[in-house]
């Protein structure tokens, strides 16, 4: 194949979840729809042009200060002294589609997994201490993804934050909404034995 | 979430086989990882610009020719007389690995889909006809998918090839190379019983 192609292709197949297979189908699709590729380049130059990290909870901004803070971390009704700590933005939305949490948020940008060699280092979790250790949060919510990385993350973030004296907590395991008995899985029916509550 | 991010995550869902999480999946990528985001962006803009279809199979080319014919359609060493016809350059890909073929190629850049409004005009089928009737073609393998689509294109290509004079035929259906008899679907085994040979 001509070597502009394979070119494309190999810089699609950096896309995360994307194979072999997938992307030549979005190659032979760029290439078929000029509007698609029309509309991809010139957004993804200014989305990488505009969007910066909010100071504070490390989720995406468009904004020209200094120090840049998003609407969320500026909105003045919302509780101080919660703070949820979520792996990444997507995270971050889900609970926000939620409707159910009404605090403050902090992305971490990840989780620790020693296969892909993040540590430490590598997560926004420098600037969580900071944040904890300057201000009026008294809960912080481990939101990260009930996954071996993500139980892994809270653990450590939990011994972490246990000489800061702000209490932490961890989301309740159970059953999906919607979903069946007779299909969920053992460690998730464990979980939602244990967490068993009284019907009032 | 602010437009630009809004706006990126749109254009990424417009490629095939990508959903909602997996565009803010490819999103959140492009926006952290600035080289992969470069790649992309010059690769994607230098393979519009240089890459056309060739005038004979209708594969990608890198050519300034007012007519672009690609080097497999240029290489003198192959069989003129055996045309096979494929949907997709991924397809025409495959059958070069295998090398078990040594003609022509023709892509159709699709199949026939009522569903997806694709009807014989979107395809390259007035320049297989014009092809055959000009050429020393004597058989056309139609090498369309064996799916419902790829049948049905088989099927009205057949038709109109057949006052050519020319053969059609259709690659055989079997197990795959490496398959488990037990996991072969009905469909597939009861064609490969049809299409059973004597041991030599």
């Amino acid at each position: 194949m001509p070597k502009a192609w394979n070119l494309l292709v190999s810089s699609l197949l950096n896309l995360p979840g994307v194979g072999p297979k997938m992307a030549e189908r979005m190659a032979l699709h760029l290439l078929r729809h000029d509007p698609d590729s029309d509309d991809l380049l010139q957004r993804l130059e200014e989305a990488r042009r505009k969007l910066r990290r909010c100071s504070q909870c490390g989720d995406f901004v468009e904004s020209d200060a200094p120090v840049p803070t998003c609407p969320l971390c500026r909105d003045t009704d919302r509780e101080d002294s919660l703070l949820c700590v979520v792996e990444e933005i997507g995270d971050l939305q889900a609970m926000e589609r939620s409707r159910a949490f009404r605090g403050r948020y902090h992305v971490l940008g990840g989780v620790l997994s020693a296969l892909d060699g993040v540590g430490p280092e590598e997560l926004r979790i420098h600037e969580l201490l900071q944040r904890i250790r300057s201000g009026k949060i008294t809960e912080v919510i481990l939101a990260t993804n009930p996954t071996a990385e993500g139980e892994t993350t809270a653990a450590y973030l939990a011994d972490l934050l246990k000489p800061l004296g702000v209490q932490t907590t961890r989301l309740a395991y159970g059953l999906s909404s919607g979903s069946a008995i007779q299909y969920a899985d053992e460690f998730t029916l464990a979980r939602a034995l244990e967490g068993r509550r009284p019907l009032s």
